[in-house]
């Protein structure tokens, strides 16, 4: 009982968050006409593959009417090993879960001091200008790990490595409708190094590319010099004036027939300031007053987390042992969701096991499938099934807001991630304990359906779980034991 | 003049706390063409009419030029007495006007505990799983009568039930443009029971049916079987399986060949744990124990207040007893109305008396007239008059954010409701003693209108009533006892 | 060092603040297509021009490619020495910059008491009624002197006099695409008095006109007798009734055949109630009892402060001697535009000093060039230039959110003034001491660029300041004596 209320608390307080700040102020271009009348969703697979040196980058067509009604635009990115993504900034809000790997990232701050300082050898800041064998210093560089969603803003920029072992596989949704984004509803990259192709190059509205993204795809196309990156469109004497350098370096920010495109590999190792990987270490370091942070407001600001593991099953919010379980990251655990108004969740079902069915209250729901397989049903206002069917590792299905969803797990265990477009994404169950049709007395349900009292109580009372639900807990041929090995799959997993 | 201060001193408030949070949030899909270039504006009647086994659904055109601008959409039900409305929600927020009538209603939030509970007889919650002559529980029950403003938010499923012995006649407006709809701009009704017909099917963007709606149709008027409801698009067995049933039971839930439409009539009585109407035996009864409330978040968020009766005449904000009344809903006395952006206004106007000539600061105005008949004119930024006529008795009209508006009274007394697009909707009189005419210097008006100084300073300061004004007072032949007559026939209503 | 962590410590706030207020509740009708698909943005003049008695209006056409991508609409006004603009209310938020010229404004704000009034000289209040020498009284008046911004709230209605010796110029922006305008993207002005022609008549969606505004032309073009004032469209019945006066009076409000236009000349000179100019004198008035504020809200709301000056070069934000200055207001130093959503910033460069290239991270930048010229080249996200050209004096220039921009005076001296669409407008440097490219390690330029650690460090180190550098300090032929002769223009002007 203590435990089903703390989860009702737990509910509440995010029904009240959401009613105590009540602008989510999500504002929809897509809402013009019936972009939302979606007779038929599909699980799908990614539409476009660029090869880069290091990497390869996989986008899914954003004029497709599943992602023009959620106004979203997704993208996966597989980083190999040393591997490094250029520098680039974004006109909209993203969010990012780390499928596998692991790496450090930059995502800078206009304003934020450079607090990540090599040890100083002789000398002041003067140095720097001369050259040679000076330190280094920039903002703090971020690591990440199988299992993070990261968040970042609109508008700013960031790059990120790859030091381990084995490729970073990265999945992106980008919030073309957010607020944020005052530009038209196309995802944009403005990358500052490399000459990258345009990751959406297929994916422009209706299908058709604008003239300027046709323009860049011809002159590659056609193996004539490219130049992509912010200071193309420089004059090459303004750059060198700007940076207080000679041309001949100016030109090179350019970056002319670079065909490394926009995932390059590191020659030799990446070098720069950073604590070491651990948490003790760490605290260990900084005792020793390796970190230099003016006491201000830069402590509290600049250093503001923009990463939650959800991965990780001792995490995990809702747990039914036989079923499954699913985690949650929103504004609550991770604030800065609140500037840019997306959430997530990470679940993960046994074999054959339920996600009751339960509608998206206010938010679309864009899932991505890690690992497995499952049966999915999204029913329309008409009563219509927009789609039934498999949803596949590496596919993508969205979830309009208020459309009503089931989904079962038909292979060994299905893993899914699923990115909402609201930072308090709320769910109503249709069956189980914390379900609407609870929440009806009895006898309005018998009138409604037509049911005898008997079968009306038989509804509201028959599933005690509330958002996973084990077939096999029917039969009653489930056992300890299965837990365990369930149990010991997932940490294993 | 301590009255008028206290008026003013709310007015403030109200600017205010807009001021405060800026972000009233709404988003306009309609701003992307001239949708609100209007040269006529209409007083219209419901366009389509739906009948149920217990009721009507009277609808206008949600297409209709005035409702695009204004981004809403519009319903009218009558529920007979014992009609009982089916559990639904909708992609968009709503202001529910309760024009005559009583009922109750449950409006379920997900995550809140079941706290209107049957007496125990014997054992625990097991005995629900066993079914016969158990005990109920549900979500807390609202009731309602006449003149209550009630609120429901975005995706939140609610019913309603008319217990008392005239028909319940509601009026309802859908803010399909509000951001809290990340849908298009469609209004929809979800239903998780019964067979409903689409009530906006005629509604559609540009006239025209979406296709899944298109195939509604027809599948109801060749008679065929038909399923609309939120499980007709799922496979009975993982209906049975989520709720732990037998598959029989979850193909009642299907709905097929139910044709009483979505307002039923209840056999016999509903049958429901409630309290008692009156409140001093509610009071009563609480002390007896009744209620098992936990002490938790959920007493302050999950009891939280939905209606406001702006109806009864004691409540009046505005008050010239020789004019008429206005009572105002916003945010500052219905917190939930910051969540759904809404607010509303209810007023009377007496034989002949005037509305002031006033604009709406920051929203548009729906305005349905209750009882009676105005005379009202609209003008737009050119000064064209686009209305200019009668509104009467159940019709409805829309006034476009910033345009001009007066009404007077054409019959004994007028009445109506006006739904405002903002939570804190402003009105800026242009005549009267609070008006903006009266804001501005007397010779800045002398040289506007090349006027003299003393007509001038009559223009500011003839008309001393702030919002209403009657005709009468002007001539005089207004007496105390006249006042009295009015006032009597207001109570009497 | 404190300088620059001040510096840093502001922008944090700045940062802060967009986070803790999610919601900006931007909503950009224009996201619909591709209208920021921008391959060619212009500096442009305005496109149309009316004269007035007493001054000319000019506004630049809001179909406009680059205008519809910001979702502005831009105009600027001249008034002749007593002019008066005749009262009128928009239904967008706008910013106004004084260019030139100093003058009085009355902003009228619904519910805010009279405050400013004149002597009482006997009896009371009554003797209004009777005419004649009877005092005034209004809300309060604001000055305003060139080098102010004001922020003036969709909906509110105000006026402006010219009470100089010299022309007052004004340049406002419109944002017609925040989510406070309700109505579709056409600016609009409702105006109170008066026969004014459209401003933005040859400016609707796609060039063509709406219906009520080629009916309006015609009549004035065709020399028939007009009206446009918002009493046009009322009957003067009604409107002698609302205001209590006789129906001649009522008429003369029509304003017909007044072919005065907007901005009328004052016959002799203008009279009411206001403190003297000085701070000084106003301040001992106050003690002398001339003003008889209630004591409530009033005080703190209806006297909000709409205006900040950021002309003055005392109250630079950036200020490099040798380069120029910049000056900022947003809703910390004027918190009404966290209603509005707008801010600014003006900026002074000095013979060919360069603001270093950056982009604007949530916003877009609406550049109106005050004085002298400037080449500036700005970037898209294919990294072509969409602007590689001059900006001269009155000419219009916009930057679109995330594109990148660099500008370098062309002549004596440039003088600009920026209007941008989020109430906290961030920017994020390229080049200089708060870059983003100073945020990166070094060894992660090194690669991405394919040059070597030291060119590297060079990138990082070598431009010292932050937003504003002369080239003339690299090369090193700027003398103290050249700062002293700068500043004083800069005082001089």
């Amino acid at each position: 009982m203590a435990k089903s209320s703390t989860v009702l608390l737990c509910l509440s307080l995010c029904l009240f968050a959401v009613l105590s700040h009540t602008c989510e102020g999500r504002q929809q271009w897509q809402q013009q006409g019936n972009e939302c009348q979606l007779d038929r969703i599909n699980a799908i697979e990614p539409d476009n593959r660029i090869q880069s040196e290091a990497g390869t980058i996989e986008t899914w067509n954003p004029s497709r009417e599943q992602f023009q009604c959620a106004g979203v635009a997704i993208v996966r990115r597989t980083i190999e090993p040393n591997g490094l993504l250029l520098p680039s900034y974004s006109n909209t809000p993203q969010l990012v879960y780390i499928v596998q790997g692991r790496g450090h990232t930059g995502i800078m701050f206009p304003g934020c001091p450079e607090t990540f300082e090599e040890p100083q050898q002789q000398g002041g800041q003067q140095q720097f200008q001369t050259g040679g064998s000076a330190q280094d210093q920039h903002q703090k560089i971020r690591t990440f790990r199988e299992g993070d969603i990261i968040a970042i803003p609109a508008g700013v920029a960031h790059w990120c490595h790859n030091d381990g072992n084995e490729p970073v596989i990265a999945v992106t949704v980008h919030d073309t409708s957010s607020h944020l984004n005052q530009l038209d509803n196309n995802p944009r990259n403005f990358y500052l190094a490399g000459n990258p192709e345009d990751e959406f190059q297929q994916s422009q509205q209706g299908g058709r590319l604008s003239r300027g993204q046709d323009e860049r795809r011809k002159r590659r196309q056609g193996g004539s010099t490219t130049c992509n990156n912010l200071f193309c469109g420089m004059d090459s004497s303004f750059i060198a004036e700007a940076f207080n350098i000679d041309e001949n370096l100016a030109r090179k920010l350019q970056g002319e027939n670079d065909n490394r495109g926009s995932i390059i590999r590191i020659e030799g190792q990446l070098e720069f300031v950073r604590p070491p990987r651990r948490a003790q270490e760490e605290r260990q370091e900084q005792g020793g007053g390796r970190y230099q942070l003016a006491n201000g407001v830069e402590e509290t600001f600049c250093s503001m987390r923009l990463k939650e593991n959800i991965g990780d099953p001792s995490r995990a919010d809702i747990f039914t042992p036989e079923a499954g379980r699913i985690t949650t990251v929103n504004s609550h655990n991770l604030p800065v969701l609140r500037w840019i108004q997306m959430s997530a969740e990470r679940g993960v079902l046994y074999n054959e096991a339920m996600r009751l069915p339960h509608w998206n209250l206010n938010a679309h729901s864009i899932i991505y499938a890690i690992r497995g397989q499952a049966r999915v049903q999204i029913v329309n206002e008409n009563g219509n099934s927009v789609f039934d069917g498999e949803l596949r590792e590496g596919q993508v299905l969205t979830v309009p807001q208020n459309f009503a969803v089931v989904k079962r797990c038909e292979s060994d265990r299905f893993e899914w991630v699923s990115f909402k477009t609201n930072d308090n994404a709320m769910v109503n169950s249709i069956a189980g304990r914390t379900s609407a049709i609870r929440a009806i007395p009895a006898d309005v349900l018998a009138n409604a359906w037509r049911v005898s009292p008997e079968e009306a109580r038989r509804l509201k009372f028959n599933r005690q779980e509330t958002h996973l639900a084990s077939s096999r807990s029917q039969s009653k041929g489930w056992t300890g034991r299965n837990v365990v090995k369930e149990l010991v799959k997932d940490l294993l997993m």
